[in-house]
């Protein structure tokens, strides 16, 4: 055995310490050091907002590991509270600063080094944006701040900056200490990940929710009243209106931490973020670089992109400290799955978006369904809505949302595992997923949503979107029960016909028209349009999702 | 257009409701037919037991078609309480009699036939089986009649024959409305198709559940007193033993119900049920076949199986009544998954079990995992026990089995859908899955399981089962804490070196013994074996599963 290697790790959160304790497990002999700026290493950001909410009241679990326990388990020197503020690439080494006595340097020489800086949120360079009640919130001091702040000063008013996943929750964490909250959105949706029908359910569910969202807008100023009691203070928005806030939350968004990897000259990517292959090697190969801070191979596209979740982050983490520590492992890249908890629903979202895809000028098609999670003669079924996009011809799935009950998940999973392993929508549908009535329907929601894409593929069903029906000037024929038909009119003007009446009463006056179907969630009409085609319908169209799309798509051109 | 297809489904519940609805969307002019024996057509038989327990209130949501609604719906002509007694293959045609009025007879000709005529339950050859307290549940009316049963006698004693999965169904809604339940199990386990050591879980909480439970015993005689009050009565076993019995639920098991095609000489395989192809076509090109009356192709062995399920079930139906209106399907087989819910657990399986795998003579081992479903630090985290079989050099997950709270249907779903592509635990461990702490953890249970199976298929980690560990003489430490080491001891001589500490205290002394480690789910003894085999200890093994799977690995040996 030769001189050991010496692995140096800056960052020590999800890719730092995942990497650490992976090449300790591999290499016995390393030397494996982790520089962290913060106190803390190893802790867990996702739960942040809800210990600030209370639902995690412990806030020493999200403690995953101590300095102490890496030692004494991995063998690890961790320095907390260091810095590192250059790399030397030629004689591989790091300057690092020690953040409480402030002139102390020290040099730590490098075999392999990883740079896991993670990424940092982006600071709004406006009037007020230091005021003592501003926080981002994304290391465990900006929660105890957070956390202290509301102990110390009770607001009763707060606004949430940003509509992503992280002010979603910390909105709905808000919410339930009792503080009134109003979130603002630079786009014109929330959760922008999402294509803006589906962003449209979560809207009205935030909205029901008892939170204020205000799209459309950014903050411009700050209005701070004296420097004492920082509670009372108000934001001016680019609209002009001015919101009272005694708490603002800064989620507008993280950008790749990559101040040192650029001053070493290290290669960045479109994105900002460090490139690396699939080793996890950034442009010098005795340099890793994993998590927030590195774009990735997307697995539908093949493209790089930034996409800092934390599950990538510890497979990359995994993959690097493997490839330090001599092992052999490949990173094959992001497929980009996200959930998120609102209350009591969840939204979540695997590969591409209909956005992303129709940027990537691919040749696709949607599909909406809508469909119980479990048997709905058992009690507790709830309704998942599923949005696929598929490529056309191939029939490969490239991208999911799902919103439903805290059970979107599942479905969710699946339509990555199958988008991971290159499957296409007959695969899907071809798979044997367990049922019994409490855990799910016979055809579970990702079956459902894979036939009604295999339909759509394989010629048996043609879609219309609810916008196209109105641009188009289609006849829409409500194929619902007469009480349905009455209680909800999404299109202005429709003509009843139900479904179990339509074959006695094909609308012959009709056939050479432009003809759309509506049902509630787009089967009924489904068996009406495969009705009419084969009497004859040349130009009739399913309208996709039905009722319970069009609704949300209608909503969200009509802002 | 020629003349329309006409189709004759024998049998109305899921692969022939199925098939009729999915011909009828296709062809608009065939003439479609179902003829059912029972009374019902297109019910729920999945959720009966759980209207017997009343969970499930209204008995009409289990009915969730009626002969009116697919006539009005999908035209289809359904003969309910209508038995086909004789198929002429030669003149194309089948003779039904009307059971309601038992000497009309009808004949009916057929372009394409589909059998979906289902299992039967088994009858035991013993006498007082024909007791009014004895019943089988397959169809509504022994529903009914168990309801009745119940709420007319009141039994306080049920003894539920078979373990299987509707013997734990029922004996859990036994269980529910009060009444003490004792299982009767032929084989030395419950649940069959659980290898023993996961069985031994479920049968730890079937118990805890205040239900009991005979193993390796059988009935060889009811013994009814009397023919007025049915209740009262008791069972005497193989063992001699006598119990006592109000209410008798025979649920030993099905055969599928081939009458009719033996007659008709269609070809039966070995495992007794109908042979078909991948349009669902008999040896008769014009007489299709489907659901629990069918043997498929297994996904995983490419061997025929008789795997009554009601997914397949219904996958069949639809792919048989593509082909029967005239469109292009193909059915892939069975991947055999299932789940079952007793009280707040569920066990779910998918792929090949243990015992499976090395009877289809594969190379494989075994891995198992404790997990928890999320982040532990958020509220109401339960643990996920996993065992997965997995091919040996390719890698390739073979099957899987999970047991744990509700949730672990996620997990089961996505190993069977990477059974269903064909994947390896490389293609399971690069998955991107969704995750915040309400759903999951970062490394989610199936992720973990499938690391922990990578670890051991690269050479990293080297197992070794609880029965090998005691039968080889190896030597354990145990690198749990000392409290857990005293609270917990499965191995009656171990020793006791914590993980933290073992790295200062290497056990040079035992360095050419055979080493087993244990800890609590087998991470940190992964952790001191990659210690141990780096310090030159070349016969040290990690106890597969640690403590959590030796408990019960042992337990079953101890019967």
């Amino acid at each position: 055995m030769g001189k050991p290697v010496r692995i140096i790790i800056i960052g020590g959160v999800a890719a730092g310490a995942s990497a650490a304790a992976r090449a300790r497990r591999l290499n016995e002999d390393a030397e494996i050091k982790i520089i962290e700026k913060s106190t803390y290493v190893s802790f867990a950001n996702c739960g942040m907002p809800y210990h600030i909410g209370g639902e995690i009241t412990n806030r020493q679990r999200l403690l995953l590991n101590t300095p102490d326990s890496l030692k004494a388990r991995f063998n690890i020197d961790v320095y907390v509270n260091h810095e590192v503020i250059e790399i030397d690439r030629k004689a591989k080494n790091i300057t690092v600063r020690d953040l409480t006595s402030r002139k102390k340097k020290l040099t730590f020489e490098y075999d392999k080094l990883l740079i896991a800086t993670g990424a940092r949120h982006i600071e709004l360079p406006i009037d007020g944006i230091d005021a003592k009640n501003v926080f981002p919130l994304r290391h465990i001091s900006n929660m105890d701040k957070i956390k202290h702040y509301i102990e110390t000063y009770n607001p009763m008013t707060a606004v949430v900056l940003g509509a992503g996943y992280i002010g979603v929750e910390l909105a709905e964490q808000l919410k339930r200490v009792g503080i009134e909250v109003t979130m603002v959105e630079k786009y014109d949706q929330v959760m922008p990940v999402l294509d803006p029908e589906m962003a449209t359910v979560v809207e009205e569910h935030i909205i029901d929710s008892a939170i204020k969202v205000i799209k459309n807008d950014g903050v411009v100023e700050i209005i701070t009243e004296g420097d004492e009691t920082p509670v009372g203070v108000a934001l001016r928005l680019e609209s002009g209106r001015e919101i009272r806030a005694e708490l603002i939350l800064m989620c507008i968004g993280i950008t790749p931490e990559v101040t040192l990897a650029k001053e070493a000259k290290l290669k960045l990517g479109e994105t900002g973020a460090i490139v690396v292959n699939d080793k996890m090697q950034t442009s010098d190969k005795s340099i890793f670089a994993a998590g927030d801070a590195v774009e990735s191979r997307h697995r539908v596209t093949s493209k790089s992109v930034w996409m800092p979740l934390a599950g990538p982050a510890n497979m990359q983490g995994r993959v690097a400290g493997t490839v330090m520590a001599g092992g052999t492992a490949t990173y094959t890249g992001v497929i980009g799955t996200s959930i998120v908890k609102i209350t009591n629903m969840a939204v979540a979202k695997t590969g591409l978006s209909e956005k992303e895809t129709a940027e990537a000028n691919m040749d696709y098609f949607v599909s909406f369904s809508h469909s119980p999670d479990h048997a709905m003669y058992y009690p507790g079924a709830t309704m998942q809505h599923i949005k696929l996009i598929v490529e056309n011809k191939t029939g490969r799935l490239l991208g999911a949302q799902v919103i439903g009950n805290e059970r979107v998940d599942k479905a969710i999973d699946i339509f990555a595992t199958v988008i991971g392993l290159g499957g296409n929508v007959d695969d899907l549908v071809n798979m044997d997923l367990a049922y019994a009535p409490p855990f799910s329907t016979v055809k579970s929601p990702a079956l459902m949503a894979g036939m009604i894409a295999q339909n759509r593929l394989n010629g048996l069903d043609e879609t219309i979107m609810a916008d196209e029906v109105i641009n188009d000037d289609y006849h829409v024929i409500d194929v619902r029960t007469a009480s349905e038909h009455e209680s909800d009119v999404v299109f202005e003007e429709s003509e009843l016909i139900t479904v179990d009446n339509l074959r006695e009463n094909i609308p012959v006056q009709h056939k050479g028209k432009k003809i759309a179907l509506l049902c509630r969630a787009g089967l009924r009409s489904y068996i009406a349009y495969r009705m009419l085609k084969q009497h004859g319908f040349k130009k009739v169209k399913n309208i996709n999702g039905g009722y319970l799309t069009s609704k949300y798509a209608l909503k969200k051109d009509k802002k």
